[in-house]
């Protein structure tokens, strides 16, 4: 049995992932953010790979169930209905819509998972039931791999500790799992901090989001185990 | 004060790093390799992007100082002098000769970081003179970029664990000093291990070379302060 984590979906091409266990995880936020939506009763999530997709995207669903939400430098982009705070997601708010989001390392990690089958979306709030469900995928498989959205192509933190809490509770019994340096690494890391806070306070996407006024979603989406969904993306959308 | 860490050299843009002090490294095998020519008395080691543009700059030098020097897979290019082991760079080989060197991901990296100012070449064999010469850069600077080559544009954990050890001593006793996810990370990941060699064995890099019976090259890497040497690489060649 083998784990394999990408810190970034970069240098992964399209055919890698097919029929593969895929687990794809921007803990701060988009993933959080589609878990929150989805459990909160949204229809699907669409991820789009940039915001003129995400327009695209749009234009070929029926107009009043669909809700335009992303970020740029992480604040709404002007003219969506939302952003992608895990707070926006609320059942008044998501209830039978589908969203069509645009993140800048979240969404189009998703689509560059494209193939992958499953596609699981994971993040600290889902974490015990994606576990389970990824455990099943590697038992299943023989293989599992995890791609963390990372920040502008680069290692982020917050990614790679989730990816690692996940690597620990996945292996965990399982005897001999072979694993990648990144898996690796990031199950080295879950020793360094003190829990998901402690491991997402520091982290430059954690700065950024401070700087835009949006620490509080910091705190929601270092929360484990809101919710139990587990999301998956098939054909194009997150259900 | 601050210092940066890259895992690889993707998505660095050629002005990124102008007028930067840069390190360099990619401790299995490339700049080990390059350490240990200079160490040993080659006049110069010039890095290139490919086996192809080694051979193009070598047509434009002196014939019987030059040595061509590199690896695809670990091994030799066929019709090359020398491959990548640093244990081939004795000084009855090197001595007095300038060595082009092309490698799957250390030399391109060094490309890459052309522009930096110094651009300095690390690696376990040089660990403590390096640190010191990083620790003036940062001081004279206020920051620090390290740049890990990685492997073909992925993590690899025997980078980012010397990574760690630079930023963990070359920081000791500044006070607060910024750290990017990756810096931090790195500095975590020096605990994880109990030194160089258990930090290497089991990386992705030291698999394949026991593959291709380079077993040796990987012991020979993780010896810390085999040299004094800190190479500089400016004007297109490092020396």
């Amino acid at each position: 049995m083998r784990i394999d984590v990408h810190f970034t979906p970069v240098g992964l091409s399209a055919g890698d992932l097919n029929g593969r266990g895929v687990v794809v995880i921007d803990v701060l936020r988009a993933t959080t953010t589609v878990i929150t939506a989805l459990a909160n009763g949204a229809k699907a999530v669409i991820p789009a790979a940039s915001s003129e997709e995400a327009v695209r995207l749009t234009s070929n669903l029926e107009k009043d169930g669909v809700l335009l939400a992303g970020e740029r430098k992480s604040l709404k982009i002007e003219g969506f209905a939302l952003g992608n705070s895990p707070r926006e997601m609320t059942p008044e708010v998501v209830a039978g819509k589908t969203i069509v989001l645009a993140t800048t390392n979240g969404t189009p990690a998703l689509v560059a998972a494209q193939g992958g089958d499953p596609v699981l979306v994971g993040a600290a709030a889902n974490i015990t039931a994606l576990a389970k469900r990824a455990r099943e995928v590697l038992e299943a498989r023989s293989e599992l791999v995890i791609i963390c959205a990372g920040r502008e192509r680069q290692f982020a933190v917050e990614d790679a500790y989730t990816a690692g809490r996940l690597v620990k509770v996945v292996k965990k019994g399982l005897g001999k799992v072979d694993l990648n340096d990144s898996a690796a690494a990031a199950l080295a890391l879950t020793a360094a901090y003190d829990g998901w806070a402690d491991a997402f306070v520091d982290s430059d996407a954690a700065r950024q989001l401070d700087q835009a006024d949006l620490g509080a979603d910091v705190a929601f989406c270092a929360k484990p185990n809101r919710f139990g969904t587990v999301p998956q993306y098939a054909e194009r959308r997150i259900t």
